[in-house]
């Protein structure tokens, strides 16, 4: 089964010598017989590799040099205490300068409040004698002491650090996960797992997507009837959004909070319908897609409420910036309403996208008051915006270089959307700074970075670990690493074992999977079920979106069917792919990867104790038709050898009948779709 | 291997007519074509199976009859969202007493602060067309509601209820849990999600034990130096307190905290020296075990600190009990201290216990003016203790009966040590109230039930789920149904159903062991693990205690062994117990039995793919040793039934070789212990 040999795969790929990616000083070299193997996620600018390796055991010692602050401190105890949890070793603070294995070096503590320009670099020099991490900041140091947490190496010999020299700094100054939490909500709990993971792959800034029709999420003491009448009791105390936002700063990370206005603003006018174009009443929007409430952009009201709010929402998030939204407003409020058609008329405002950047105009002065920048999403970007406001583009590269030549700053997620369940190689592809980009030095440092973008129509506390990671960890090298590293394979290499470190910090990610498949099963025997759901992965973003409305999905509906337990890109994808690959660049002279191929064939037949448990489950009954085209693959893919193997040529119309059965396995069921049709297909086309 | 077996044989359990416990009205009958199956746990006091079912489908609709308040109310929408989220059926108000298919019956919202005669029963009545749960309070609904939860059976037709009545009260009012936070620190999500469970098994009390040498968790506004020096940061602030209790009460359970005085205190010292016995100074006890330090039962101001800081708890925690703890003052500080000693000798005090005594003489009065009442363990049972003083014991029934026979309340914990590592069977085993007790009816009264007992010296918030859950359940329900019940086997086969049902609650008690397995052997792909770490589980608590003193362990050593990752009582013990016990009575008659145990056997060979993930990581390799012998004992048994089923005899010496290996595979290793050895020895006698 597909397992066995994913295992033995990685087990071997990991024993090899690293490979080192373009920018890399020097190939990894074995230090002994000690090798070291490079899986750090993600890759540093610079890196070599010495000679010898510092052993990692009880009594291990370290020490500061330097300056040392509050902040500082927790952040080396909390990760000296992940690397005591990992290696059993206990550790200790060195007595003398000359006593410490480890010296930390920071020059001092950073930007009090972090921004763009807080300085992240670090370097981590490692002898057989001693490690030492220096720092300009606090922040730099926190990332260095992930590396040095990534660099352990683990045989049976015990626990070591490789004798390297690294020197790193970030590409990009802003690296960001986007969680809406409007569609549904997140306890703290996951929030701060999240920001957690986030540091451990190096990204700075939480963008925190706070407000939308279906729901209002942060207390405002100003306007109660906010999350009183626009939450469903599911929001954040201003406490709570404290507590994130030290939590983030104790690990180097902004918050910046998204207030989505005018439009994506329902849930605001349950409570305040004075804020709205249309005569309301309201009510909490519990379906997905664009829709009309919007607020009125010709009352003072509107921005005296907006002034109120924001400067309540300006002292509890420190963050320079404030995102306004300011996406999909459809304008159908403003045309129905003679009113705001007549303000138009008469300040010259032709159609929406003028009204509302007369609005966005308002703001600015507010934001300003507030101390804040703005951000808004591709649609603020409109003749006579000033140019210190932030573009945040889900349209995509053009768009954002069209900023930049204008002269404004912006940051990339068309390409990181998460919800759109792409694998990971897909979104390491996307460069907010192509090398083909045709912009000057001076317009390509407007480009700031990128945002994954969780959007949450789908996704709940129980399966959102899954739906950001491990795939968020690609997206955030793609943000730190050289515009050079860009070997998927290699990627893919990695990310494996980030996951797993990933998981170290309490994430779901890997476990919720098996956890569900329990549930529906109703029986902790599901082996069963593993040759089926290994292939197996959620369908876009579309799909299940066409598939909800005709289902009368909406947000209160559970995250209980086989789809939501699948995370997507799941190893099997891009192992059966590299697997088939290699097969089909020689049939006759790899018989190893044909025995694992001919045995995962053979585990996709449809086992019987497979069909009882799919058949005993409502929910996992609709995956049967899966079941049985599993089976015909695998049949296929037995045939397809048989015939490569031999020589043989397949009977006449074998591949159209085989290409007609493929077509029909890319075909939606149940919402999964099939991570191996590609390699299949190949496998299919290349018999004659 | 054994999964493969265990989960048909779970399943075919599963589609048998339930197995009806002895103090059922009536055998479960089949409902048409719909069987109900019996997964109830506890099991109630009375349940009549009728005729036909009530499906639960989208539109399933519920109403209100009689009174409900806030907490109903949330407690009601908190179990239809699981309904929801385990059938996917959208659930909604019925316009109409007639259109109702649960109606919800609640005579009065039940104590204001819940105690120990709150009315916890409920019947519920299910036809084909309706259900109607009835309750004297909110409590006894929340009680009928998880009922109501359990009997949901699903099949490829749907969900549905099964036509039942059941009559349900508990058979002692004082079912609980006790968590030790004090030598390992607990966050309050753990123990909110420990709550939720503790609903689920229809548990009332959670006993918080807050204070202990090695760490004082809860924040006193008046004592800051309590948390301030003696928590290391790791404790409950009073809002979290707060949180807890509400969390509690939403739910019917009562939050008993426990101030263990005048022992076990080192760490309130740490910041208040004035209350030993000794001179100080003293630090943050870092090890196990019973220490000298101990309040000074002599001066003034030491009940002058207890007054103000227990006032200000007993604000805190509305229950009408404190819990004084009181066990293990070794007395040493007394002796030493001979200004103590005058003391004694001046009153009259001979010896430790009698100082002891005097100290809570002087204790009783502060906590009745605090409205509290005392429950202390074992030790504080002396003469002229006041009769309302509860004895909670730790050192067994006879010590119990002991103190029903002289008045006194008391609550069963010998038994129910969740950190010995015991089988629930075990547990299961321990009554209250033993029928043959020769308690008089009104001694028998004053047994309130018993607690479950998490102490937390190898415990942390990693791995503390699996430790209490699913055993815990088993102890829920000796606590709740009636005596009669005891089928072991019954026990084990609604267990594995309870766990499944509490990991529906975000509990990682069967996630845990993959999650920690996947981290020692650093790769997704551990699955040639499982035939060995299936049939391994934790040492009991001596050997572990032994153990940890030999090897320098203290409460910061981290919890990263393979002893950690496994679950105790793992389902292979009772499966396989189960397995060979059918097998041995009859070898020849079970063609199938013997072919599943050959099969478990062939799996317990040392597949190369293990042996080389548990030597390549430095924590698994101390465990290889456990590899060789599973292989040994998995040779020894298809030797074994091949002589059974042949009918030839063994070879002269086999079985005595064969028990002196099982005799080896007993000891120790890795801090581990094989679950499969009683049923291998039985097997091995029955070859002549």
């Amino acid at each position: 089964m597909v397992v066995s040999w994913l295992r033995s795969r990685m087990v071997s790929a990991m024993m090899a010598a690293a490979i080192a990616t373009g920018t890399m000083a020097a190939q990894p070299r074995p230090a002994s017989q000690m090798e070291f193997v490079n899986t750090l996620m993600p890759q540093p600018s610079q890196l070599t590799v010495g000679q010898g390796w510092l052993p990692v055991a009880s009594g291990f010692s370290v020490r500061f040099d330097k300056t040392h602050d509050e902040r500082l401190d927790a952040a080396v105890q909390r990760d000296l205490r992940r690397i005591e949890n990992q290696t059993g070793a206990m550790i200790r603070s060195a007595t003398s300068d000359a006593a410490a294995n480890l010296t930390i070096s920071v020059d001092e503590a950073g930007e009090a409040v972090q921004g763009l320009d807080e300085d992240e670099s670090y370097t981590l020099d490692i002898t057989p004698q001693t490690a030492h991490l220096h720092a300009a900041t606090d922040v730099g140091a926190m990332r260095g002491l992930e590396t040095l947490l990534q660099l352990i190496q683990a045989n049976e010999r015990g626990f070591w650090l490789p004798a390297v020299s690294i020197q790193d700094a970030p590409r990009f100054r802003w690296r960001g996960l986007m969680i809406d939490v409007g569609r549904h909500f997140e306890p703290v709990d996951v929030i701060e797992r999240t920001l957690d993971a986030m540091a451990q792959v190096k990204m700075n800034v939480f963008h925190w997507h706070l407000s939308d029709d279906q729901g209002f999420r942060i207390e405002s003491k100003l306007y109660p009837k906010l999350t009183g009448m626009g939450s469903d009791g599911q929001y954040y105390t201003q406490d709570q959004a404290k507590e994130v936002v030290a939590y983030a700063r104790a690990r180097g990370i902004r918050v910046v909070p998204e207030f989505d206005i005018p439009g994506h603003t329902t849930s605001w006018m349950v409570g305040y319908p004075e804020l709205a174009s249309a005569p309301g009443p309201f009510s909490i929007e519990r379906h997905f897609g664009v829709f009309n409430p919007v607020m009125d952009p010709t009352r003072e009201s509107t921005y005296e409420f907006l002034d109120k709010f924001l400067g309540e929402m300006a002292e509890l998030f420190p963050d320079a910036y404030m995102h306004i939204g300011g996406d999909e407003n459809n304008g159908v409020e403003w045309k129905n309403n003679p009113k705001i058609q007549a303000f138009a008329t008469a300040h010259n405002l032709h159609g929406t996208a003028a009204i509302q950047a007369y609005f966005n105009q308002r703001l600015l002065p507010i934001l300003t008051r507030h101390s804040k920048k703005m951000i808004g999403w591709d649609e603020v970007l409109t003749p006579d915006l000033p140019k210190d406001v932030v573009v945040q583009s889900w349209r995509g590269f053009d768009s954002l270089a069209a900023g930049a030549k204008q002269g404004y700053s912006g940051l990339l997620s068309a390409g990181y959307y998460l919800d759109h369940m792409d694998p990971a190689s897909a979104h390491y592809r996307v460069d907010p700074l192509p090398a083909n980009s045709n912009l000057t030095p001076e317009q390509a440092a407007r480009i700031l970075g990128g945002e994954a973008c969780m959007w949450s129509e789908y996704v709940g506390p129980r399966t959102i670990d899954s739906r950001i990671w491990p795939r968020t960890a690609a997206i955030a090298e793609r943000l730190w690493s050289p515009r050079t590293v860009t070997s998927e394979d290699d990627m893919y290499r990695r990310l494996v074992v980030e996951s797993l470190r990933l998981e170290q910090f309490g994430l779901t990610h890997i476990s919720q999977e098996n956890s569900s498949l329990r549930a529906l099963a109703g029986t902790q025997q599901i082996d069963p079920l593993q040759p089926l759901v290994a292939v197996l992965e959620p369908v876009d973003f579309d799909t299940r979106s066409n598939w909800s409305e005709h289902h009368g999905v909406t947000t209160l509906s559970p995250f209980d069917n086989l789809v939501d337990a699948l995370p997507p890109d799941p190893p099997s994808r891009h192992d059966f792919g590299d697997l088939m690959s290699t097969y089909l660049e020689d049939p006759i002279g790899h018989p190893d990867i044909e025995a694992a191929l001919a045995q995962t064939f053979r585990s996709w037949s449809a086992d019987p104790r497979s069909m009882e448990l799919l058949s005993g489950s409502p929910q996992l009954a609709t995956a049967l038709p899966r079941a049985h085209q599993l089976a015909e693959l695998g049949a296929m893919g037995l045939q397809a050898l048989s015939f490569l193997s031999s020589g043989t040529p397949a009977p006449p119309g074998w591949r159209a009948r085989k290409l007609a059965l493929l077509d029909e396995a890319q075909k939606p069921v149940a919402l999964t779709r099939f991570t191996v049709l590609d390699a299949m297909r190949a496998l299919v086309n290349e018999v004659h």
